[in-house]
């Protein structure tokens, strides 16, 4: 694809067919200018075969604000759609609503509350709501899906990740094994959700981050083609980069070959009155061989260099290496804590991809219409109960407890104050027999999570450093209970509805059901 | 991300930082232009978890020739390269580097050999050959794999799918859950791999597709929400698209709302002289309802009517659907043929992100670099045997029985001519006891795979429509044995080594390890 061709299938395409039919449609009646409300959330936390998450970090509203802004019908985009037939050959799209396309669509002619990027998230809160002209919400759904539901995925991926390493720094090493440009949008939420740096140049220039890495085997073997060895190969590197010296130590055998070369190399540094950096692993058993590595590096004089660890890592894999290292590392007279406090891990294809799930279930549902200025809900039956709709203009709050912990995000209508709800009730979404009660002393503090983003088109948060979203996630991650923020088997948040939330559901689940059967 | 953002960070910049700071080190050794051979092949079929596949389907070639051509060092990316700091400030990337990038690098001036678009591969043959300056191969890397390994992966779960359906329709529905931007080249891969259309409007438009589509549940919600019902949402869709009436039926109840609803203005439809098209199932046992809603459909005078399936699919969820519609149809007095035969499938999430393997694993190795005009092979060793790298400048040949069916690929040296040898000698990849012989009459055809794609930098090809794709993957699938192509399960297809590899590979290996330990 070419720039041009990457540009007109990134902006206001980038959506389903059905969007703009379904538009049509509401053009022909007069209900596209009719004021709706979308909600944004997603079911289930994301699962990866053999654990699960606890929570989510939310990730994606900058990118949907710069999508917003380039969301535009222009004379390309109408031509394309003026040659879309029907069955009989017919024009599908009519020139009046190709008119409203091209004139009168504006994709930030909305309202969006949002939950900021890096915040710690649950299954079905309305992370994103929409409220709107009827077409424009129904257009921009899928741009919204897109951009927000992988960075969630990739951010939460990245959180987990980097709590196996203990506070350790993580590098993003995916662009290769991502899915195709899916890469730029996933580091990105790597680094908000707990990567430090990426390999990936490119995006780390256009978030102004410097971008890291080592070398990769084919440097060794050039050098081992011509005739030469892993040594001269390693020497070469450290006279270019005397201060940045971090050696690949796997291409023929780690510890017969690599460490020893390396440690030739570094003493070679430090007579030059240079600091090496440190040596990668990249195969093998990597807790057992980061041990043996670390004692040749310690005897050698070495004790500070990091030991960067890559191939095929995830949360549990770095969990089991850092739990190896503790049982087996004084065995051959390494200090297992500092030997943990050295590493550095590269994670590519699990971070990027996420691993498990491949996609987080989010999705867009109408909750409300507009009928002379009051607003109707509106529902979505499902044989599953745990599918049916929230329906309504709601808000979300989160409440913390006695210990300053959050306890449970609350869902309620847009027209409540749950703070002043004494004792405040936290409904079960679907059991209705499930409820807790919380008087004022188990409350320390209510948080409306959902700020306006856009009023009435106008944007109303400035651009965000990617540290600001940082440091939203350590906060929000400090105050969830341990329990939910276990890597295996966590401890489920509670996500509840109001009383007055609930029985509005309920009541419309009634009235559907025999008014269509 | 803003538009000009995505292009620098999707151009020359989509790399990996240490491809960068080893090509400053070739730059430095003199080595920069020195001619090198890098392969780019996979290790292992896609994984499902429970399945798993027994060829993939080669994409993404097209998508690599149009990066090549945008990645170019302009003044903003030697801007960015030279504001890179080292360890102790002081720039990364020297000036007469920069000066190199910014003038003498040209991402095209190399020989590409490649396995064209669309056709049956397979593990650790070359599917992309690489001969260029070394700095060139090295900074395209990244590239290259991003390109191509996830097309792979797309293309060869969309064939998967198509093959569950017996040959029905396949639409890709994934936009909304695919990895960002990962989307744009993952519906082109399913359009090349099995997918008929996409729904996803920018890469229709892009590769001159209709989109397709149905409507969503919200735009029945909106007619409920105003006080109307199900029936009235139907009604006006059918006004619309009198020809192109597809209704989702499922936001109330499939069989005692939607279906009911839907025949009544196809009833309408038919007295106005329009023809439906169908009805969507988004939920339920949709294998079941298929049948109930066939039966309904068939009562009502309509059994010609689409029925579109979509929720979650996957191959294996279709294959289960067809074969419970052949068990149960019948007691329910629906033709079991007739309803496979009406049957289409949309597919979103494990589409468009594989499911399973979220990622191929395909690398990009050095084998060769030139010495005084002559090829010398490189090698690199790894303590599990299958990833020890094949060496040396390669070519690869299918190898037809005498059923005419593909029965090897073969790897050999570049300077080999296989088809004079007799009998052909298969080794196997790793075990030095297993081979295969083949006589002159137990072969029918041998074919080279690989072709010129560009040539000391001139492209050799024509751009490719998708259906000369597609015509490929239909004759090589028919081609495979039908125990290569089980969806459960696969036989495994023999990738072999030519004797005279064989033995390079090994001599080189044994001159490798006593040398360096």
């Amino acid at each position: 694809m070419k720039p041009n061709e990457l540009i007109n299938a990134s902006g206001v395409l980038l959506t389903d067919q059905y969007q703009l039919t379904m538009s049509q449609l509401y053009f022909r009646m007069g209900l596209h200018e009719r004021k709706a409300q979308f909600d944004h959330f997603y079911r289930s936390n994301p699962d990866y075969g053999v654990h699960k998450a606890g929570y989510t970090i939310n990730a994606g509203l900058e990118s949907l604000l710069d999508w917003l802004d380039q969301a535009r019908f222009g004379q390309e985009e109408i031509n394309y759609l003026r040659s879309q037939k029907s069955s009989t050959g017919k024009q599908l799209f009519a020139d009046d609503f190709l008119d409203w396309l091209k004139n009168d669509f504006d994709a930030k002619a909305i309202t969006l509350y949002g939950i900021p990027e890096g915040r710690v998230v649950h299954p079905n809160v309305p992370l994103h709501v929409v409220e709107g002209p009827l077409a424009i919400g129904q257009i921009i759904e899928t741009g919204l899906l897109n951009k927000i539901n992988y960075q969630i995925l990739i951010a939460t991926k990245a959180a987990r990740i980097k709590q196996s390493t203990r506070g350790q720094m993580l590098l993003e090493f995916g662009l290769r094994r991502a899915q195709g440009l899916g890469a730029i949008q996933g580091a990105r939420a790597a680094l908000i959700g707990g990567a430090d740096f990426s390999s990936n140049v490119g995006v780390s220039h256009v978030l102004g981050f410097p971008p890291k890495g080592t070398h990769a085997h084919s440097m060794v073997q050039v050098f081992m083609g011509l005739g030469e060895g892993e040594l001269a190969a390693f020497q070469a590197y450290a006279d270019i980069y005397p201060d940045d010296c971090l050696l690949l130590v796997d291409t023929i055998d780690t510890l017969e070959s690599g460490v020893p070369n390396a440690i030739r190399v570094f003493e070679d540094l430090n007579r030059k009155g240079h600091q090496p950096v440190g040596i990668r692993l990249d195969s093998g058993d990597l807790a057992h061989l980061s041990i043996k590595a670390a004692k040749m590096l310690n005897d050698a004089g070495f004790p500070e260099v990091s030991i960067v660890l890559s191939n095929d890592l995830d949360e549990l894999v770095i969990w089991q290496i850092v739990t190896q290292i503790q049982e087996e590392a004084e065995r051959y007279g390494v200090d297992p804590e500092s030997l943990i406090k050295r590493l550095v891990y590269g994670v590519g294809t699990k971070l990027i991809t996420s691993g498990g799930d491949a996609a987080l279930d989010g999705v867009y549902k109408l909750v409300a219409i507009q009928q002379d200025g009051e607003w109707l809900p509106t529902l979505k039956i499902s044989e599953n109960v745990d599918k049916i709709l929230n329906p309504g203009n709601k808000r979300v709050w989160r409440v913390y407890d006695e210990r300053g912990k959050a306890t449970a995000d609350l869902i309620g209508l847009y027209d409540e104050d749950v703070s002043t709800q004494s004792p405040l009730v936290l409904r079960h979404p679907t059991n209705a027999g499930k409820h807790r009660t919380l008087s004022p002393s188990e409350i320390t503090r209510i948080e409306k999570l959902l700020i306006p983003v856009i009023e009435d088109g106008r944007v109303m948060v400035e651009k965000e450093e990617i540290a600001e979203m940082r440091a939203r996630r350590d906060q929000d991650i400090a105050l969830l209970d341990p329990g939910v923020c276990r890597l295996m088997n966590p401890h489920i948040y509670h996500v509840s509805l109001s009383a007055k939330l609930w029985d509005l559901k309920q009541s419309l689940i009634k009235k559907a059901l025999p008014q269509e059967s």
